[in-house]
């Protein structure tokens, strides 16, 4: 895949044969020869990837690659340091600043290009979730007030599949406190252990002689659950092949052996942030279709849910499969409530009846808020006798025991009434919910606290005998 | 990318010499031996890419991908079929039953590997979609009853991109009626149209002596809006290296010269096929976010989208940058009404009063139903005094002319009460909530039809001049 690649450098022939071989392989490139130049054409032009000098005069490549990481416009945008310096310190430095990748000149073509290939492709995934998000929040759906994504107190899980115990010991050694680590020596183990729990990151070594650890990422890269685990390889240096392999197959990073600790820990959190990232991205793409379906008050599946669940057993009773029942129960005298203890008093009612009511009914059945003081029950696979049966003892359940409202309030006797229908054939959602809300209305003027169904016919309604 | 395979052919040594070429290449390879083999296998293992023989005894190669096609498990794994046919009208046969492309024996594996890349890659970010999606119908926040994407009805737009204006009218006449075409001759013109207007595929020559076609792909595949186009690219047969390269880059697909009018309109087709499936996917995830911040009765915003927009007024007032206040309006006696018209004549009435105080407020007012009979209003900008005039406007609107509830009810008076508070710092959602509520609360206490604000000090309310 094609993409846009800034080429920072303020020596203007590095950025010019940079450019070169990048657009001989049809990217898009646009350059930039000093820091400050970097940063605004970053924000303005958004590239896909920044190939990025560390030694320029006034702003350095770390303090770009620092400014680029805390802001949230270009925060995304993968970095890759590209640099003479070839001491550990100042790669460990360049990956502590958020880049992605550090490379020491001269450029090994053929190993540059793999590696922007793997971040484009990376990219582009995380582009399609980040769009998405993005229009959740322009839509207010998703925002930073909603139940947030909360590791940062959980070690993160890392596998470690090394030759034998005592170099895994030794890589264990080296990364530190703060991870939750297991260690492997043998590739199936490590992929039982991969498909069964769940692991932030895989640091393989592509160099052990017990195995072919290539074939392991190849596996993980061909299962969904395998697909989101950031893999770490460690290789000898001069195996380009497998570099390139590598990083081809689908492995996030590639540390060169022998192991520097610090080199490793910065690398390891560098994933690690990535996929705390893409978790993050999933996961608040989730919570919105959750809340989106759920009532704020009671915590119950709003009116919305409640739609599609009686359009399933809609969808199985045309199939034959199965008969379903509705039931609308409506809290008798509630406006009294509201207006002599206040809406608290009332909010408390209506969690407490909807309490009562989750307590007494099946498992499958489904309770739905449908508004105020309104609440619909689904119930598949019951016919109209059994709906009946069922609404009579969540009848019961509410008026047996009055309410507790607090000292303030005391008790007080809470009642219901319910209109249920069994679905038929040829029913939608809205014709079922008419027909159990004129059983519900006749409950009511019945003297309420009390059950009616309704049959297809208009004129059929007939009260519960509890 | 790796990812997992599945080679069908009745024939065991062509199955044994492409697995083995492709497990050279680090793919997961399962196999099939049959077509009833190959459809257990693909629901059971969903591979990420089925290569398909056509000629096997019992069930073909075109019933086999007909059935996958036709399977909403199977739909979205992409089908290459391979085949010793060379036969013009048995490729489109192919395409027709849905596979995604047709390759004649004897295979080129490094046009064959191109091919796998690409449609592993377009994958990989479509499983990203499908699975936001899936789980947002598990959740029951996107169903089949939610508004649908429809663009049956309006021909595909395609812009076509040749060498001079007579090869670009034969391709059009070949590609035939119901499309909508848009004929290019250069590359620059081309680039500006795709930015500019939305097309749903580009079909350009390669083989063009005039420009540069690939440079013009790989450019569109660096920016976000056309990156989602797809390309056809058509290739003379002998320019191998042009085929992978135009893979690489992110052509979707390759049409050899010269060119067939019913393999173009079938190729076409595929690619139209594809993008409508991702934009369907994208349009559901976008619509599931619109539901959960509207309103169903009223199709105004609901509480959810009002705490985000009141957060947002919060945070432009904690630095400083303008006042807000906001607005609970009730209406006055609305259980009455409901008791005495009946539930829909409550709806008219909520919906009557929603559609008055939009009509009434500033464009950037928000306007939220709050539950129940409460509305919202959030005023970004406005200071107490600017926000007390526009309540009394509000208020008047509503009880100026009595509301029309149709032949069977006639007209009835209807007022609101409403509280007003202006936001402070320090202030959540929560708290200027719980201050416009006991506003509105004396307001009723007052006799209604009127409108209170109160300040930060509890006992501070004042009523309005109106």
């Amino acid at each position: 895949m094609s993409g846009r690649i800034l080429v920072v450098d303020d020596i203007e022939p590095n950025v010019r044969l940079l450019k070169a071989k990048l657009e001989a392989e049809y990217y898009d490139v646009i350059t930039a020869n000093n820091g400050m130049d970097a940063i605004e054409s970053a924000r303005q032009f958004v590239p896909d990837l920044i190939l990025l000098d560390v030694m320029m005069p006034q702003m350095d490549g770390f303090e770009v690659c620092t400014r680029l990481k805390n802001d949230p416009r270009t925060r995304h945008i993968p970095v890759v340091m590209v640099t003479a310096l070839d001491h550990q310190e100042d790669k460990v430095k360049g990956l502590e600043a958020g880049a992605d990748d550090f490379l020491s000149k001269p450029i090994d073509d053929v190993a540059l290009f793999a590696r922007v290939r793997s971040l484009l492709r990376l990219k582009m995934v995380m582009d399609e979730l980040r769009q998405r998000e993005a229009s959740g929040r322009a839509l207010g759906a998703i925002s930073d007030t909603m139940p947030r994504l909360d590791d940062t107190d959980t070690p993160a899980n890392i596998l470690i599949l090394e030759d034998d115990e005592r170099q895994c010991a030794r890589l264990a050694h080296k990364l530190g406190e703060g991870y939750h680590l297991a260690l492997c020596t043998d590739p199936r183990e490590a992929s039982e252990r991969l498909d069964a729990e769940n692991f932030d990151l895989l640091v393989v070594n592509l160099a052990a002689r017990g195995f072919d650890g290539l074939r392991l990422c190849a596996r993980m890269r061909s299962n969904d659950k395998g697909r989101v685990i950031p893999i770490l390889a460690l290789v000898n240096p001069d195996n380009r092949e497998q570099i390139v392999r590598a990083f081809d197959i689908g492995v996030n990073d590639v540390l060169l052996r022998p192991v520097d600790a610090n080199e490793l820990t910065a690398r390891v959190n560098t994933q690690l942030r990535c996929k705390h990232y893409a978790d993050t991205l999933r996961q608040s793409l989730d919570s919105s279709f959750e809340m989106s379906v759920t009532d704020q008050l009671t915590g119950l599946h709003n009116r919305r849910f409640m739609q599609t669940r009686i359009e399933d057993a809609l969808t199985r009773l045309e199939r034959g499969v199965e008969s379903a029942s509705i039931l609308i129960a409506d809290v008798d005298h509630f406006k009294l409530v509201n207006d002599r203890w206040g809406h608290d008093a009332g909010d408390k009612v209506l969690q407490e009846v909807a309490s009562r009511i989750k307590a007494n009914m099946r498992a499958i059945d489904i309770l739905c808020r449908y508004g105020g003081e309104e609440f619909v029950v689904v119930m598949p696979g019951s016919d109209i006798n059994a709906a009946m049966q069922a609404a009579e003892r969540l009848r019961e359940a509410v008026a047996l025991e009055p309410f507790e409202l607090g000292s303030e309030h005391g008790t007080i006797p809470i009642t219901i009434s319910a209109g249920v229908t069994e679905l038929f054939k040829g029913d939608t959602h809205e014709t079922g919910l008419i027909r159990a809300d004129k059983a519900l209305y006749h409950a009511k003027s019945k003297g309420r606290n009390r059950v009616l169904s309704a049959g297809m016919n208009k004129g059929q309604l007939q009260e519960s005998l509890g």
